[in-house]
């Protein structure tokens, strides 16, 4: 597939099929100031299925394609994204103690793939991100990934904070990694069923979402610059899970 | 500085200045067929430095300057390259326990940044490559590594087997990370003078150098990608490094 060409489906019709489908939708784009009845139950879709959506200008959508867009463009995913919802009890029930990491806000396309590439050589069981705020996942992604991404079960959720009590309810430690932290990423115990929160590269992670860690950790810095590259650092961090496991 | 912008210098005896006023170079163009007198002296001294070079087709000087360039270009480089023979003897004269890491055939520029900006992190005293196939430190490289390119001394050699016997013979323990090794790479004591030895994406750690080293270390992998992105093993190896002196 040439990674320059873009799949993406326009107008109305074409859009709920396509979710109607099951097609995962990359991202959407509205003209402003849609209001018919059939935007509003594609919104609606749009909405509930958690597919990242923007309001655009008209002349966006023109560049985009000559064709008669009704003010709709989805742009095609190459993988097929999942609720987390629906992946962790699978987990429990096969009996895997999970290993997720979550990325909040990273949106660079290199560094998300790059990621995904370690994870999936760390065993990790599932990568979530919210629909909004995060990397493109498109070809690019994918080829840094290594193919990764097509591996590894990407969740994507329009609440980030909702998904990760979700996921500490469901018994799950969240240790979310930030310089701030005064404890060191090897005291903590990683054998339990373990999230990882890596925040993005220029704000860090979300205060709501520090709030609702169960630990924080730190990657102890020796020199000047004050931060890791976020790939870098959820390698180090994925690489002490994995270490803490290999004694179960 | 414009990162397209490149630095360079054209002709004889401009280059000659260069390196006797000790100009950091990053890699010199002849043009194929010289023989003069004048050309042998700078060959010399460019062989004596360890400075990169390559033969090229006229046409090629041509295409980067239209000026009199006599067949010979010079890239000024924007670091300044040092010989590890000069910094470990340092090293040891102010009590540190060297730690170094040693790229052979890292060509991309991103990862080589990413690689340097991981050391700064981690507190390394030198980054050793060899004069050639190694990634060219260019304004993208610097950026990549979040100015660590600027800090850290970059040591450049013409013969890696050669000044890795040289580390050896001076103290330093040599741990070649490869998937090929049978040893975890948490198994190893890293708390005496050790460098890492890390391999190219596509080829690995040359034979030579494998049989160089006094250890080898795995990064046990879960999955069924078959390697880490160099930049990302590198961390977890350097930071595995860190934990093991954090208890000196």
């Amino acid at each position: 597939m040439n990674k320059n060409k873009e799949s993406f489906i326009y107008g109305f019709h074409s859009a709920l099929e396509a979710i109607d489908s099951g097609k995962p939708i990359e991202k959407i784009f509205f003209r402003k100031g849609l209001t018919s009845e059939l935007f509003h139950t594609l919104f609606q879709q749009v909405r509930e299925q958690g597919i990242p959506y923007q309001f655009v200008p008209s002349q966006k959508l023109d560049r985009i394609t000559g064709k008669n867009h009704q003010g709709v463009i989805a742009y095609i995913a190459p993988i097929d994204f999942q609720n987390i919802d629906d992946v962790l009890p699978g987990l429990y029930e096969k009996g895997i103690n999970p290993f997720i990491i979550i990325l909040d806000g990273v949106t660079d396309v290199r560094n998300f793939g790059a990621v995904a590439r370690t994870a999936e050589c760390a065993g990790i069981d599932a990568i979530l991100v919210p629909a909004k705020n995060s990397a493109r996942i498109n070809q690019d992604a994918i080829k840094t990934s290594a193919g990764a991404l097509l591996k590894i079960p990407v969740c994507r959720t329009f609440d980030l904070a909702d998904s990760v009590k979700y996921l500490k309810n469901s018994g799950i430690q969240l240790v979310a990694v930030t310089e701030k932290s005064k404890t060191n990423y090897d005291q903590l115990d990683y054998s339990k069923p373990t999230a990882l929160l890596m925040g993005s590269e220029d704000t860090g992670i979300a205060d709501k979402l520090l709030q609702l860690s169960n630990f924080t950790a730190k990657i102890p810095l020796k020199g000047e610059i004050e931060s890791l590259n976020v790939s870098v650092a959820a390698g180090i961090m994925m690489f002490e899970v994995v270490k803490h496991r290999n004694t179960e």
